[in-house]
């Protein structure tokens, strides 16, 4: 497993987390892949995966590990009793790109990328590697940019060696024009985009409630408080932009018109890796009677989605194993912005297991 | 159409509303049945709804509907606008029971209301009418209470008549006992119970996404405030009790175990129909971090439930002309504690729209 | 009293309001002067008001006042009830300005305003006319720009025309630097600014709970959604930094510092008049242990000011009668950016209590 | 300091508290008393406290303080560094009583208590030992029970042993008939009784607000829940009744009314010592409009009941040794349901402010 943006909060949370479940330390709550329904879909065992990735930040991953369980992200005494992971995947890091003052260009990006994953693969005699894309969110880019985004040119190198790919951020990661052509063409399966954690993740089982029951959404409005890079990253109004346009997709395709209603994401560094999400619908009911739902979500970031990561690591692999290609179906559960598929996550769930039985099927 | 507890909130904000929506005065918000997949069901059309039913309150209609609109449940001008059809309805209103020194045997009531139901069918020249329980919460009946509770004799009235029989709230009906032979011996169609309007309604979409995303739900608290007569029925803790039965079951239905946690329902007089409800929900996520979900619902009930009393009452007459007998499957989108069936808001909407087809092919 | 911006929301609502309560429809809910301390003030009586205004827009106030009533602000049958009243106030509101067009200069305005103000009062041989802005809030004025803006002009009219003057907007107002020098010699007491009446009427209560309990509030992050005239006027960013000013200087002033967290206001317009205000405050208590207070208002801006209009318009009528002059000590309770004294509302209400007090031994 | 209750979770927080501020590893947030007005009123310094008290449980501090941190409660790695003062204290700890089978009488029990207080005072040679009631709420007592409830029993030894009492606890305490008399000739200072740290901390700041703007409150209704000991012994109906009559006085001795609204205490263990408190209030603005405010608490009680024991054992101590005898005036601050002085905490704060005033003059 290849984690772009390998020294993050969720990075470091979904290699202590694979430690800690490998050494029986914690129930794997959260992971839904370890749930009865893909038992027999013949993923990857958590104790079989190795970490490594890239990162353009030098902090040892054993000391952000600390910092998160001052934080409360992860539990306390977890960072000492998976050290030595820990300090594996983090020598298995390798500096990304492009750094301010680099002068390679995006082809030269590319290949020292590719070269990077395919000696992990090499010198860790794996069966392959995943590429999952969990860094802080990029500016969507603007027009007449015609440099490659550093997302995409991970993404690129990925399909260079011959990896599957998940890009679990807004980033543009694999939706470069320029890479419609080399990703349909290298015969990989990849997944994205956007994880869906917490507000979308209500989004996408209330909006359908209300087109069931045929009552009148006329305003959704949301705020979101959070700190951590994550927050930082999002107090740029183009990466803010990005991340709201999935956000507000479940709504368009679930209820076929788009409410009222904007969406903030504020910065609180008080918060720390902690959000707060608060949503506010106004719809009305039988005779144009006003009423009004107000959901507080409050989690933490990391946690929510280093689970996430794992199964869709795991299922990338499986998918690879077996041999498939272009868009995994069956994983718009996961993300904001899916491929295809339905939006509601009851049947995103339904394709899930679909999933689940062709894999294993195939094994 | 036959209501029992027809001067209530709920039945006078059906009638009213039928009677708007037949006149065009509004859209039909919040009416399943008159959405796109219901088209080809053969369902009786709104403007050919008849409505009478029992009640112990003299209140005629026209007077509780101005008394609705001044609360805010319905909309200003709606009573003045369909004056008419409520006193219509009013006039076919026959005196409920057993009334305080009513010396009446059970035998005696079920057959006075069996004959005025017979009544209203042959007056109006009705193809069938549906017996539909919209009255205030019955406290659960105690042991040794050897008299039938006043729902079951309703219930029983209806069988009697050859009547389709919906329960949308958690007394008694059908379910007693006593009325189980003559049910299953009757060949006709029931509904029931509780219908699922707001908290239930949430939990049904909350639940299966906390198991379905493997979060462990650990305490599961609510409380509601509402005035009205159902605030006031609801402040006996033996009716309250039939109520939270049917919130919990819910929970314990899809998540597999009961969570900590308890329901309060509150008589605040002052919110008139406007219900409020709280929930607040503590799961834990990967590694055993702690997380809360919130919700706040603010509705008018008797809002949320008349459009949906309109529809099982044209989906059981439905059912009765297509030869359906006993419980009808694919109902249990509508109820908080259904005979059978999924316990997902999601797999209930798909049993209704099997529901839907079914009656469409067997019209 | 004259109203610039009288045909808004709050204007609109300020005359219907005093008009039901003069003819004794309704009790005077949110009035503090008609509470017990301010009996003895010398306050000008509900049903001795006139009322009269500057106002850009043609909709007649009966008209205006049967729409508020249909969004729920006022009363059904209010409108009806105080027709004559409404119509005897839209004959006195005469064309505000600059129009689109007008040629007129800043002094030929204010002379217009300041020729209308005492037409007003001669005509209804008025002891005085107190002149209260409730106009939507206009963008904070740029530098280099050396027009007055409108709120300015009328309040130089004011002072031109000898009436006491209150600002009840965040807009510019007496603040003008070019305003100044006549303010101080004009003589005549004055109010301002910013009428607290939601969100900042609750930071004013919960931030000196805070400051005395010794707990560090690291952040204090908010929300507004609000349609009406004022979420239009609001989704102007330059308008919506003016009123967040307001908000944040009650924090900074309690405080001592200014926690992180922003202050948002949404246009909703399916929200009406009716404004929704989420706050969360994140704070430390001992040690460090992480807290959070978390508070939702749902209230009517219209309904919340408009009788605090009425009571600024007689506090500051019975200043001008007792030959106070400057800023009427004592009014900050009124205020998010009131011109001095204390910050916290209860401190900000012994001031009001004195004042109550100084006006009833002058009288 | 002598805390009855002392193995409990207020006590820990308040023993390790203190410990860790006089080591300088934390701010004295929470502490009221560490505040510039209080510099100069004598209070006894933070590093000069000792700390013993009475408990029926054998769970030793030190232990109790690792729970504590592993709830969230202490910071992790506190106990450690603060055990030995943890140690100190547990070694001063003494049986309450009565336990079960325990056989000595009223007079028995609070000779004892008194012995364990003197020999407390003389072993340490301290200048004077306060009494802190912080054990769980016992159930308020019964009609025709001829003994004293324990927290009765304590508080006699406290006056037998010349010691200055503080009932942080809803328990009866000083406040039995029985007791009344001794309590007026012992010449001691007391304080009481219920300490106001969430919820009531809030509705005393938030029921004048609604009270100085006129705004008719129609009902306060309100939930809580939490787990740890307190959310266990509140479970018990009695107890619950004891805890909400001080919640309730607030509202009535501030709005002049009751409004309608329940409050519920709900007892969730997987909360631990967190607590959440909803409060819905409904009140009427000009014309009768309907508003709602709802909040929010999510704090930890310990946390915020530990630095205002530590206040108040400073404070009488301090007035102990100014010769001040029976309810300490200015500390209704601190408590729900205080021996006199008002009912809204901004005047409850200069009360407090005028006590540190006389304290200092006195010293």
């Amino acid at each position: 497993m290849w984690l772009i943006g390998a020294r993050g909060s969720v990075a470091t949370t979904t290699v202590a987390g694979a430690a800690a479940l490998a050494a029986g330390l914690h129930p794997p709550t959260g992971m839904v892949t370890e749930t009865p329904p893909f038992a027999g879909s013949g993923l990857p065992p958590l104790d079989g995966l190795v970490f490594g990735g890239h990162d353009t930040h030098a902090c040892p991953l054993p000391k952000r590990a600390e910092a998160l369980a001052e934080g409360g992200v992860l539990p306390h005494g977890l960072p000492a009793a998976v050290r030595a992971e820990l300090a594996a995947a983090d020598a298995a890091i390798r500096p990304g790109g492009p750094q301010s003052g680099d002068t390679r260009s995006d082809e030269e990006l590319i290949a020292d990328f590719a070269a990077d994953l395919t000696a992990f693969v090499r010198e860790h005699g794996l069966a392959r590697a995943v590429v999952v894309n969990v860094a802080s969110t990029e500016p969507a880019p603007g027009p007449g940019d015609d440099r490659l985004p550093p997302s995409s040119l991970y993404a690129a190198a990925a399909l260079r060696a011959g990896c599957p790919y998940v890009n679990f951020t807004p980033s543009t990661g694999l939706h470069h024009p320029a890479l419609a052509g080399p990703a349909a063409a290298s015969g990989l399966p990849y997944a994205g985009r956007d994880g869906k954690t917490g507000q979308t993740l209500l989004r996408s089982v209330l909006a359908p409630m209300f087109l069931q029951r045929a009552l009148t959404v006329r305003a959704w409005s949301g705020s979101n408080l959070l700190g951590g890079g994550d927050g930082a990253a999002l107090a740029d109004p183009a990466a803010a932009a990005a991340k709201n346009a999935g956000k507000e997709r479940v709504l368009a395709d679930t209820l076929g018109t788009v409410p009222e209603g904007e969406v903030h994401i504020d910065d609180v560094p008080a918060l720390g890796d902690w959000k707060t999400a608060w949503d506010h619908i106004a719809f009305d009911g039988f005779l144009g009677s006003r009423m009004i739902l107000q959901t507080i979500w409050q989690g933490c970031d990391s946690a929510l989605a280093a689970p996430l990561v794992l199964d869709l690591a795991r299922l990338a692999a499986a998918a690879h194993a077996a041999g498939m290609s272009g868009p995994v179906p069956g994983l718009g559960f996961y993300f904001k912005d899916p491929d295809d598929g339905p939006s509601g996550l009851s049947e995103q769930w339904r394709d899930l297991l679909t999933l689940a039985e062709r894999l294993g099927a195939d094994g």
